[in-house]
C-alpha cells in the first residue's frame, strides 16, 4: 500500500509538526512517499527538491503511483489542491482532513466534492480515528 | 471560445479588484464563465451558490466545457490549485499570471508544471499583454 500525504509547504509551515504525527499513523497502512512534508526542517521556502520542475515531476509521479491520497487542508495551499485535483481527476481514493476551529474557510472545490471523504475533527486522536476508519471502509 | 478564471475566493479576497480588470480584458477573446469571481460583492465566506456541491459541480462543469484555464495565482487558494490540477490532468491550455513582489511563495506544482505557461508581472498591462500573447501563440 503507498500513501500519498499532502500537507502546505510554501503556504505556511505553521502545522508543520501535525502533518508528522499525522504521517507517523498512517505508516501503520503502508508506505508514505512523501514523508519530508513533515520535516521540521523543511521550511516555507520549499527547498524540498533542486528545480521546482523536479519537485512536480517527482510528485506526480508519486501521486499517480500510491493507493490513497490523504491530505490535511487546514492551511491554505495552492499545492495541496493541485494535488487533490489531480488525484480526483484519476478517481484514486482521498481523505481530507480539516480543523474548523483553525479559522480558516475550506474551499467549496474540496468540501463539495463527491469524490473526498472530508472528516472535521479537533484533536490528533480524532484524525488518527479518522483515518483508522477510512482504511476499514476502503479495506 | 469558452474561458474560465479562477481566483482566490475563500483563500481571500485582497485581489477581487485586479480580478475583474483581468476578466474584463480576457472578454475580448470569447465568453468568461466564472465571472463572479471578479464581483466585489462577492467575500470569503464564498456564498456564491446554494451549497458547496452545487458550487463545486457547476465549477467543474464550467472547466471542463472552457477552452483555456486563465488562473491569478498570487493570492494562495486551495480552490485555485484544485481547478489547475483538474485542468492540467485532461490537457487543457492553463495560463497563470503571478505577482512576484506580493511577497508570497508560488507553489512548485504550479512554478514547476510543465502543461502551464506561468508569466510573472507587476501591472495590469503587463497582465493584459500576457494574455494577449498567449491567445497569439494559441490562437
Amino acid at each position: 500500500m503507498k500513501i500519498y500525504f499532502a500537507g502546505s509547504i510554501r503556504g505556511g509551515r505553521e502545522d508543520a509538526a501535525l502533518y508528522l504525527q499525522i504521517i507517523e499513523h498512517l505508516k501503520n497502512y503502508g508506505e508514505v512517499l512523501t514523508e519530508h512534508v513533515g520535516d521540521p526542517a523543511l521550511t516555507s521556502a520549499g527547498d524540498d527538491g533542486p528545480t521546482d520542475r523536479y519537485i512536480h515531476d517527482r510528485d506526480v509521479e508519486w501521486l499517480l503511483q500510491s493507493d490513497v491520497l490523504v491530505a490535511e487542508v487546514t492551511a491554505v495551499s495552492m499545492g495541496v489542491g493541485y494535488e487533490i485535483g489531480r488525484a480526483v481527476a484519476v478517481g484514486k481514493k482521498v481523505l481530507c482532513l480539516f480543523r474548523p476551529d483553525a479559522g480558516k474557510n475550506l474551499s467549496a472545490m474540496v468540501a463539495g466534492c463527491s469524490g473526498i471523504k472530508l472528516v472535521q475533527y479537533t484533536s490528533l486522536s480524532e484524525a488518527q480515528s479518522a483515518i483508522d476508519q477510512f482504511w476499514e471502509e476502503n479495506a
